[in-house]
């Protein structure tokens, strides 16, 4: 599988260098070159420094022939801002983003792009490992984020 | 139970609210009071403005009556460090820290620190979504990022 991948951090780096190992031809995008030492030493895919909201960038990193695009850059509007431009524009077929924020993960994944809400799963996880009770699916630690963001009248929206 | 948590981020707000609606007695504590506005306005728990490595912030939360400690801020050191406080001096029974760097979850893990690594759970979910894949298990996804980690020669250790 073509894969592209925008933001080298630890969790871009860490797919990054798990799906390179396991045969997948990966190009990875980030706007600072030093991001990239986090990937392993033995990473086999492409580096490249840019931003992943500008066409040009996509392009170089040949977004038009991958099968899969993932923006886990630390903003949430980055990352849904490029992978609009990855399915709308690209068209690429499978697209995945990481959204800290609860509800927008939601509101998004009802628009039809996976999302990640890597807050949710934390949350629910240490929950359950305080009340030492057996994990939970992702997906009922989603419902958790949500019933709690949606309850809340100040929750932060950055 | 009585549950006292360190860092009032997404994170840390979203099991302080959903555990507080749950009926448990929460405490809370930040270093800047401005963090709790994102509990939900239904929290009726106790906010403490301080530093969680410093035992006298931790004595004012009542630590010593705690049935649980929870870590985290966004410094993996200050997660320790605190548990660890939490452990050994105010005698709390169950301690979790969040920690964001694979290669040391695992380690504190074998101490007998419960750690939640998020980086990897993240990684592991967002590469098993491109593949179409059914989920695993987080004990899958927490090996995924140490046999990451322990291949990285550059591997990033703040």
């Amino acid at each position: 599988m073509k894969i592209v991948i925008l933001g080298c951090g630890r969790v871009g780096s860490t797919i990054a260098s798990v799906m390179s190992r396991e045969g997948h031809d990966v190009t990875i995008i980030d706007q600072n070159a030093d991001a990239f030492r986090r990937l392993s030493s033995d990473f086999s895919g492409k580096t490249i420094v840019g931003n992943g909201i500008d066409e040009d960038t996509l392009r170089r990193a040949e977004l038009d022939r991958a099968d899969a695009f993932v923006a886990v850059t630390n903003g949430d509007n980055r990352n849904i801002m490029s992978v609009q431009l990855a399915k709308v524009r690209f068209k690429v077929p499978k697209v995945v983003a990481r959204i800290y924020d609860p509800i927008r993960a939601a509101a998004y994944a009802e628009l039809g792009i996976e999302t990640v809400c890597t807050t949710c799963v934390g949350a629910g996880l240490i929950r359950d490992k305080v009340l030492g009770r057996e994990f939970s699916t992702f997906e009922e630690y989603l419902r958790l984020g949500i019933t709690n963001a949606s309850m809340e009248g100040e929750h932060e929206r950055r």
